[in-house]
């Protein structure tokens, strides 16, 4: 397989960009942008987000057997950038953002437009990231998007002109 | 959960539109057009596609055990809805499209951007919509993107103000 070609084809897919974030109820917070996520079924509502399989925050997600997506706004690029650093807890805070807790223990932030509460159904152990299958129980829409849902939230491609992940 | 705040919600994740294809060898020949992808693995490097746990393409994927994502450019709305509808082969065409046979044995659609050939590793039987884990084993780029390879291809919301799948 030629790499280049890899590369390109598989940096074709779009994405949006997202915080996930959980909470093991043992004193482990998690709070990472990702971005590998998909839906999978409608019936029950499924998503998929694919962890970096040596990640703090995907011990935590383990642990915890709940997470939550938070998606963001297109003028929120700042707090992608800042939830690729390690999350810290602080004043009742996470690395600087309010947060409430959601239905299933997971941190829902303030200043995110909406978020989606998941229960971890099943994970396929393959490769450096694993897959994390997640049914979707709870959804809060913080800021009703105006047009099409999927033109309101934050895209890997308006965190930069060289900014990707994946290929 | 309140129904819409889960529909909006999930309706905020960007999707690209692929046909994915695939040949069993034994006359089965699928080619139907899918939205809900992402990769989920760098090594090795590994891809997710959810699929419609009655349908046709889904059965010849299994058979097969190989399949390919071809990206479609922005001009190729009309080929996004030709392969909504069932696959018919005809003098050696796909539903009137040219192809040729990858390295794995699945088309690859002649006039698509570009495409990943995947083996089949895993799959996740959960929900109406089944979660296959691919394995990229071959890529090709018919058309080198000029900017961003995630501005170059047909995504969900260039099918239409009122197009979606998911929710």
């Amino acid at each position: 397989m030629n790499a280049d070609a890899k590369k390109t084809t598989l940096r074709m897919i779009p994405y949006g960009i997202y915080i996930l974030t959980a909470d093991d109820g043992k004193g482990g917070i998690a709070a990472a942008t990702v971005n590998w996520v998909t839906q999978t079924a409608f019936g029950p509502p499924l998503v998929v987000v694919a962890m970096k399989a040596d990640s703090g925050a995907y011990q935590i997600v383990k642990g915890a057997g709940t997470f939550a997506l938070n998606m963001l706004g297109k003028d929120q690029k700042g707090l992608a950038f800042t939830f690729f650093k390690p999350a810290v807890v602080a004043e009742g805070k996470i690395s600087g953002q309010a947060y409430r807790i959601g239905e299933t223990g997971a941190p829902i932030l303030t200043d995110a437009v909406a978020a989606v509460e998941c229960r971890v159904k099943t994970i396929i152990g393959e490769g450096d990231h694993h897959v994390v299958l997640g049914e979707v129980v709870e959804a809060h829409v913080m800021k009703p998007p105006s047009g099409r849902p999927d033109n309101a939230i934050l895209e890997m491609k308006d965190l930069g002109d060289n900014v990707f992940y994946g290929g």
